[in-house]
């Protein structure tokens, strides 16, 4: 039973290098954040391009603190109803720093009896040649 | 010292929990595949609408077998400048069934003391309003 254990054990760890290798290569800006309290546990580089914040800066800071007021707002209701539903949710939100508009797409899952929110964050479409404000 | 290695046992099956659910809502088209000979560990649901295969047909089979002839040695050629480089590598194909012109990218890492290829295939952009045939 030891080595059996101890075999899983080595293929368990290979699936946290290609989560992390999945992550940090992805184009899609990616937040994995606890689904109680909106905490980041992971955050990609594309998403750190797309908030404005430097490397590693939100760990354990809830996502939300990353957007605009009344986005806060908006963000809580999505994410508590992708947590009650288990559907995904879309809303749109803004960022603090460089006051970007967003649209990010929440999706629950659950992993080590942990409930966890995956985000997508996509920048809002610019319409062809118009200001994207309040697009 | 079973007990610690009960609790990271618990710890990496939560890694391969957020690596599947990774793989399988990305809309990148991913193929995780074995350095050494091609085949496909993992395919997601992007990348088989992209390739034109039913949902697992792909397991254990080269990816390259669903490009057609010539591009199964020039995805050749990468894929083995990635392993010896190290580094990204980007070639185009064209997928077997449909014909369809596709960019792959090819990133080498290691996991469990295995080297994979986390491959991304993105469809060539059309240029304006033409055809992307042999775009």
């Amino acid at each position: 039973a030891q080595l059996a254990l101890e075999q899983d054990y080595e293929r368990f760890r290979e699936y946290e290098t290609r989560y992390r290798v999945l992550l940090e290569t992805s184009r899609e800006a990616l937040a994995l954040i606890e689904a109680d309290n909106g905490r980041v546990r992971d955050l990609n580089p594309a998403a750190e391009r797309l908030l404005g914040v430097a490397g590693g800066g939100l760990d354990g800071s809830a996502l939300s603190s990353e957007f605009e007021d009344r986005s806060r707002d908006a963000f809580a209701v999505a994410a508590n109803r992708a947590v009650e539903t288990g559907e995904p949710q879309s809303v749109a939100v803004r960022t603090r720093r460089g006051f970007r508009a967003l649209t990010v797409d929440a999706q629950l899952f659950r992993a080590g009896g942990e409930a966890l929110l995956l985000c997508r964050l996509f920048p809002e479409e610019a319409p062809g040649g118009t200001s994207t404000e309040f697009g």
